[in-house]
C-alpha cells in the first residue's frame, strides 16, 4: 500500500492531495493542517469527488498517529501572502521557521521513519530546519527546491526555440529564490550545448523571465499551485517505484553544509546520490554566494 | 485531436483545466476569462506543468476564433461569493444570466457546434440561458446538475452502511440547489432498495448532510472545486468516448419546458437519450416545484 | 510501496503484468514461472518498455524469497489448450491441481500473508485447493471466478439495448464454466428490470452468445488475455485502495462448503463481505447444481 | 476525437491496441487483419474489457472507409517467424513488401489523410514503401525505427552503472536490424558522456547485449510485443498532443536518400523537423553504410 501524509492544506498541499487522488497513486491520504476548517473543507471536497473519480483512495484527516506508517510525507505549510508581499521567498522565513520547529518536533514524535519531501518557503532554509528537528537522516530529507525553476527555464528556451521544454536539459541551481541561477554549462536543447544557442545577454533574458513568470501566476491568482505540485507529485512517485530519478532539488550539501538546490538522484530512500556537476568558476561563485546567503538567514535565526 | 475550450477561469474552471491536463484527457485546451490577469495566471502556471508531466498538452488562451474547432466547451464563470452569502445559488442568478447572454453570444459568433457542458450556477437556469443564446440543439447543451448532488448523497449513504460510494446507485433530482430532492424510489445499495434501509427520518438526516457537506466545503476554503471539476471531467470523458454514460445532469424537460436535473445517456451527441424513471408521486410532484421554481427565476428576469 | 507477485508467465499472466506495469500501478512486480526461457522473455520484454513508459516499476524475477513482504499474489499458470481442447475448464483440472498444490506450498513456504487471487482454470476448485494448500485465510484467497463472464453478459445485453455495459447491472454465478448461469433477477439496465426487458427465449440466447464470445476469442487467437487479465488489475486495484468494490467472484461459500462466483466486497483484507442476494427458486437450484459439480471434481481428484 | 487505426493483429497490433484502449487515449480505434478469425478474437476480448475498464473506446473491425477520418494509422503486419528464423529481419522483407504494397494502396483509396507510423519490419524499407504507396507526403509516414534499440542500449548502460535508463541519453542510428549502431558520440549519463564512462570494448558488449536481449524474448516467448508496442503508443501520444517529441525514429533522409533511423521532432504533422547530429567520422561511414544495405535490398525488390 502507497501512504502519504500531507502537512498543510494551502493551496499547493490541496493539490498535491488531489493530483494524488485523482490519479490514484496513493492507497491512503493523511491531510493535516492547523487550520481545522481548511482541513474539513478539502476533505469534504475531496470525499464528494470519490464516486465520479476511477480509483479509490482512504482519506484519513489530522491523523498524526496515522503518519507512524506513513511512507512519504509532504510539507507544504506557510503563508504565501508574506513572500508575495516582499517579493523574496525569505519573507515567510521566521513565520515558517517556527512552523517547521512544531511540525517537525510532531512528526518526530509519530514515528514517522519514511521519506519527507519539503515545499514551504524559503525551501532549503526549511528543509534544513525540519531534517534537524525530524531527526531523521538527511538523505531522507529533501525539498523541492529548484526542481520547478528549473521547469520554468525549460519552458522558456522551449518556447524561445519551438521546442518541448522536455527536450531542453539542464538545471536552475541554488536558493529556491532570488539567488538562484540558471547553469548555462548543463543546458542543452536537443543534443546542442545552450552556450551555441544564446548569447550573455539572452541568456539573462531568460532568467529574467523564468523570475517574471512566477510572478505572473502569483499576483494573477493570489499563488501558485498547479506547477509546484505536479513538481512534488514526481517526486513522490519516484520515491514510492525508487525510479532514481535525476533532478535538481534542495540536497544537503556536505561541502556547504547547508540544503541547496543542486541535481540528485531520487529514489526509495530519498537522495540516493548526489551527481556532482562540472561548473564553470563562475557558476561555483554563485552557488556559493546562495549557499552564504541561505546560511546566514539560518544563523541569525538561531540568535533570535 | 480532442479540443476543449474553458471559459471562466474562476477554481473551478482552473481545476476543470488542470484535471484534463494532468491526465493528458485533451490536446488542445483554451482558456478564456475577462480577466486578462487570472488567465494569464493560470495560462502560466499550466505551462510551467508541462515538463514535470507525463503528457502534453498545448494550451491556448482567450483564443475564441480557436472554439469553432473546438469539440467541447465549458462554461464556469460567476461569482460563488455571491451564492455563499445568500445561501442560495441563485444569489448569482442576474450577475450570470447578464454573463450567459454574453458568453452564449460570443460562443455563437465562433461558429462552435460541438457540445456545451455549463458548470455556471444556479445551473439549470443558465444552462437554458446558454442554449437560447448559443443557439446550439437542446441535446448539445447540458449542465452539471445534480450529477454532484448525487455524488454527495452517494458518499453519505455508503459512509452510513460502510460501503463504497460507487456501490450506492439512484439519483438526486430536480434543481442544482435547495429544491432538489433524493428520488429515494431510485436509490439502491448493493443491490438492495433503500427503502428498506433507512426510515423517513433518516432519509431526510441524510438529505440535509449532503447540503451540510457542501457548505463545510465552501466555507471552509471559499468555494469548493474538486468534486465539481471532477464531475464535468467525467462528462467530458463521455463526450469525447461517446461513452453513453447514464448520469443525472441538467437536460431540457419537454414536459416540464425546463433544463432541470434528471437522468440522460450521455454521448457524443451531449444528451443522447433521456432516461424516464418511475418515481412516486410524491417525487413527481418535488420535481414540478423545482421546475416551476427554475421557470419562475427564468420568467422574472425577462421581465426586467 | 505496492507489491505484486505473479505465478504464471502465460499470455494472461503476462498481460497482468503488463497492464500493473504500464499503468504505474505498482512498485515491485515479481514475475514467477517454471518456465525459465518464459520468464526471462517478459522480464526483458518488460525491462526494455521501461524508458518509453510514464513511470517506473522494480522488476524481479524468480524471487520466491521476495513474496514474503508482497501485498498481492495472483496466480495465473495452466494450460488453456486443454481447456480449449475439451471445451471445459476442467480439462485443466488434473494439470492444475498438481500446479496448484506445488504452487499452494511455495507460496506457504515465503512467508506469504497477503491477498491471493487466482485466475488459474477450473477458477472454483483451484482456488479451494491454494486457499487450503496456503493456509491463508479463506478471505484472504479468492478467484476471479464469473467476474469476467459477468463483464461478457453486460456487454451482450449493452449491445442489444444500445447502452454501455456500464448501464447493467447484474452477476452471472456459479462456476467459472460451463454450468455458470446469469441470474437475470439481479440484472437491471438503466434503472429497469431485466425481467421487463427479455423474454426467456432471448436470456437463453444472450446467456449462450456471451460463451460463444469466449470461444470465438480463444479459438481465434488461441487465448484470451486483455479481459481476464482486466479483470484481475480491477481486483488487485480494489485490494491495495481498499475499494471495498462490490463485484462477482470467486469466494468461499460457507453454506455450500466450496468456492464458487457469488458477489463480494473486496478490500484490502480480500473478501470483507459476501452480499446475500434474494435469488428466485430456480436460480438458487442453479448455483446449488454449480456448487455440487465443483465439489464433485475436488472429491474426484482427493481419491485418486 | 481521437481516432487510431491498426492494420495487423499479430501480437504487436493486438498490443498497441490494448494500450491504447486501456489508457483511454483514444476514442475510436479501427482494428484490421486479412485474417478474420484473429480481429474477431481481439475485437471480442477487448469488448469484453471495456467494462472492467475506466474509459470508454469505440472499436470497429475491418473498417477500410473509417480510416479516411482517421488521424493515425499504425501498420503491424507481418511474421515474425521469418524473422526469427533468419535471424535477420529481412527474413520478412519479400512477404512485407509485398503487403506493404498492397496495405499501402488501400490506405490512398481510403482517403486517409493523417499520419501513418509504421511497425512493419524490415522496418526502414517498409516504411519507405508505404510512403510510396500511400502517397502521403514523407514527413506524414515514418517507422519506429531504432526508437526500441535506442530503449534497449538505454537499459543496459543504466544496469551498469545502477541508474534508471531514463537517466540515459543519446542514440542508436541506421537500420532498424544488424547494421544498427550506438552513436556513442551521442551518449550521456546524467550529463557525463559516455566516451569516458566506457572502453571500445565495454561499447562493443553493450551493443551486442542489446541485440541479445532483443532475441531472449523473441525466443523465449514467440515474439516481442510490450516494448515495441509501448515505443508506438508513445509516438502516437506524441502526434495527438503536438508534443515535439525528440527521439530516433526511421525518418527520411534527404541525403541518403531512404528511410532509416535518425533523430527528429515529432509532432501532429509526424515528423515536424530532423535534428542534425555532430557524429564522428566512423559513425557517419555507419550510418552511410546502413543506408547503402536497406537500399540495396529496396533495390533488388525493383528488379525481381
Amino acid at each position: 500500500m502507497r501512504t502519504v501524509g500531507i502537512i498543510g492544506m494551502g493551496h499547493v498541499g490541496a493539490t498535491v492531495a488531489y493530483t494524488l487522488f485523482t490519479h490514484g497513486m496513493v492507497d491512503d491520504l493523511i491531510l493535516i493542517d492547523k487550520n481545522e476548517d481548511k482541513v474539513n473543507a478539502e476533505y469534504n471536497d475531496l470525499h464528494d469527488t470519490l464516486v465520479r473519480n476511477d480509483t479509490h483512495v482512504n482519506i484519513r484527516k489530522q491523523d498524526w498517529d496515522g503518519l507512524e506508517d506513513a511512507d512519504i510525507i509532504i510539507t507544504a505549510f506557510g503563508d504565501i501572502a508574506a513572500s508575495v508581499k516582499t517579493g523574496d521567498r525569505f519573507g515567510e522565513f521566521e513565520l515558517n521557521a517556527k512552523n517547521a520547529r512544531e511540525v517537525g518536533a510532531d512528526i518526530k514524535e509519530s514515528g514517522f521513519h519514511g521519506v519527507l519531501i519539503n515545499i514551504s518557503n524559503p525551501c532549503d532554509a526549511i528543509t534544513q530546519i525540519l531534517q534537524e528537528t525530524t531527526g531523521l537522516k538527511k538523505n531522507r530529507v529533501f525539498g523541492t527546491g529548484t526542481f520547478l525553476d528549473t521547469a520554468r527555464v525549460q519552458r522558456i528556451i522551449g518556447e524561445k526555440l519551438g521546442q518541448d521544454p522536455r527536450n531542453v536539459e539542464g538545471f536552475v541551481l541554488g536558493e529556491h529564490g532570488s539567488s538562484q541561477f540558471t547553469a548555462w554549462s548543463t543546458i542543452r536543447v536537443n543534443n546542442k550545448i545552450a552556450f551555441q544557442l544564446f548569447g550573455e545577454e539572452e541568456q539573462e533574458k531568460i532568467s529574467k523571465q523564468s523570475n517574471k513568470n512566477s510572478f505572473i501566476v502569483a499576483n494573477g491568482k493570489g499563488y501558485t499551485s498547479y506547477a509546484i505540485a505536479t513538481c512534488a507529485v514526481r517526486l513522490v512517485q519516484a520515491v514510492f517505484s525508487d525510479a532514481r530519478l535525476y533532478c535538481p532539488v534542495s540536497v544537503y550539501n556536505p561541502e556547504y553544509k547547508t540544503y541547496i538546490g543542486y541535481p540528485a538522484i531520487i529514489g526509495r530512500n530519498g537522495i540516493e546520490e548526489e551527481i556532482e556537476l562540472k561548473l564553470t568558476s563562475e557558476e561555483k561563485e554563485k552557488l556559493e554566494a546562495a549557499a552564504d546567503k541561505i546560511k546566514e538567514h539560518l544563523d541569525q535565526l538561531k540568535k533570535k
